[in-house]
């Protein structure tokens, strides 16, 4: 993996990563397709939406369809015809999201498996040969994901853990195309977040990832969080920020410094008939736009305001058809994807403060919110 | 509306219609688009597809969103974005399908809504003006359609009663872009679809449609009522076989000299996993195509099966993905377009009949009917 830095402003950066199967620019925003596919949206709208990067999740393919089968089609890219890059996140956080069915010991975790209850040891050693099987072009380590309201004695285990388990991770070789990237740990505490960031940076790898945030914190708290992580990790290599966000949430942590970004709101949101606008968010199932046949947001060039109006988006979430989900997920992909091509533009014209201030100032005083 | 006839074969018929504001070819399908989308599917899709008319339900739009919502908006066309024409159906069918939620006199009928038990009073001059409201290029009349089981009398006074209403729907002044289609009723009975032909034929129209087919009677005598009723209708106007159905009815009335189709199956077999292919029908849920990375149709050129594996779209229905009922739905679409591209062609070239006969056989003999 190469980085690129083609831009800076204070801390923010615009910049390109180069892996051995295509590029990617930054700051960057990865649709979720948890099961091998983005709910809703075919990989030519992907594209067509200009992202070049999704990420999918190696617990859910290893589960089913399971990533052996995924390997004999060719792997992941060619199972869902995505002729981008994938990242797949390892299933730390999926499985501490069990709760009551996991059994953690150093050796690794035993979960049981939320489709059939079918019970599941997983060492770091075997997620990497799952995402190995799989076939991402990068790869996460199997952390260990504390909840957001964990006290500084479990935050301390798990860092000690997730940096213990990394090591393994390293040790396990994965295909020429992948990239292994670690994770670090710590909550909002600072010591911990220190402490795993040095033990990470210890070991060198080419892009590091924040994890353990948006699980529950206060927003400030994730932003602080945010501030003081970014800048312990190297500067000339991408920092990812994992499950973070709603749009304002993702222009605060560019400010801070991240490069790359996942979340399941725009496609999750756009199921529910919320949809993004540049005036603020929207509920299309409201009564108000009945009868209005402006487009979702006129600031959208996508497909979805081209073609649709906010009358007919409404009647096919009441009479809840299909082509509700695909059109708002699609539109919401594509604020998503138009708000990080302004915010890299902004950050190369070095005015990326005030592309940001605006942005805000018409989300939040669009009169339209609900 | 004109009709050209292009080339026979039998009673087979190759054709053109064409429309103020369109034309398309004959035979020809239409997609169902019962609440102004044909589920899954965008536009784009189906244009991509080769279809130039979609079917639209007059009763459903009635009640959700409203005709006046629809033509404030610009009308049907306008409000799904759909370039190509569209039929709508009266409601008559659907309406009758409501059994014991009906009152009938020869004024109209008063039916309780399927969405939240209002009771509405439709008589033929509401079902043109709801119509005439939302725009559709044909317009069918309203009929009374009753069950495939009705003795004589029954039929004899739905037959009566169908011509006239017709009389009292042709009073009604739609727009000039519109074209109203009558329907013939009389169920399975000779004697009661030519006495609806008669009546209807006194009458004058640019087509034609037989009713009340597909509604529970067995499929011989379905047929040998299209073979005796469509020659009862104008030779040089388009005839349309309402609701039908499974690719084999569709070659078979066209054989018996049936122009025009519509029906669900495509999609909603699409959405429940079962796909159409040269080589018969398969569940894509089978555990036989877990591994299949062949596509769902080798012979189909579409998006579908230049992209996706069986395998995959498996692994999409077993984790009730919205790709999963997309693909599929386009597939079998794609399904049906072909086979009406390809029985126009054959027909043109005077081979319709060793066409149909090697589609069938390839449709019986594939070993992999499930």
């Amino acid at each position: 993996m190469k980085f690129k830095i083609e831009g800076t402003e204070g801390a923010a950066r615009a910049g390109a990563v180069e892996l051995p199967r295509g590029s990617f620019l930054t700051p960057a925003f990865m649709p979720v397709g948890t099961q091998a596919t983005v709910k809703g949206l075919s990989p030519e709208e992907l594209r067509e939406l200009g992202f070049r990067v999704i990420l999918s999740n190696a617990y859910h393919l290893y589960l089913r369809p399971g990533h052996e089968l995924v390997e004999s089609m060719g792997g992941l890219h060619k199972f869902m015809a995505w002729d981008g890059l994938a990242l797949t996140d390892s299933g730390g956080y999926q499985i501490f999201s069990l709760k009551g069915m996991i059994k953690l010991t150093d050796e690794g975790v035993t979960f049981k498996s939320h489709l059939d209850g079918s019970s599941h040891f997983i060492r770091p050693e075997d997620s990497m040969a799952i995402q190995r099987a799989i076939g991402a072009d990068m790869v996460m380590a199997l952390d260990e994901c504390p909840p957001g309201d964990s006290d500084r004695i479990k935050l301390e285990a798990a860092v000690a853990r997730t940096a213990a388990w990394l090591r393994r991770c390293r040790s396990v070789s994965l295909k020429s195309h992948q990239t292994l990237i670690p994770i670090i740990q710590g909550g909002t505490d600072r010591e911990m977040r220190r402490r795993s960031a040095d033990l990470t940076l210890e070991m060198d790898f080419d892009a590091h990832a924040l994890g353990g945030l948006s699980v529950g914190e206060e927003r400030g708290a994730m932003l602080d969080t945010v501030e003081f992580a970014a800048p312990l990790l190297p500067h000339d290599k991408p920092r990812y920020l994992m499950g973070v966000g709603m749009p304002s949430d993702i222009l605060d942590a560019v400010e801070r410094g991240i490069d790359m970004f996942d979340c399941v709101l725009p496609t999750r949101m756009g199921r529910n008939a919320a949809a993004f606008t540049s005036r603020g968010r929207i509920n299309l199932r409201n009564a108000a736009h009945a009868r209005d046949d402006s487009p979702i947001d006129p600031e959208c060039d996508g497909a979805c305001c081209r073609n649709f109006s906010r009358a007919y988006v409404r009647h096919l979430f009441m009479s809840g058809e299909i082509m509700a989900a695909r059109i708002t997920s699609f539109h919401n992909l594509a604020f998503y994807a138009r708000m990080m091509a302004l915010a890299r533009k902004a950050i190369l014209e070095n005015r990326f403060a005030s592309f940001k201030r605006d942005f805000e100032a018409k989300q939040n005083n669009g009169g339209v919110n609900e």
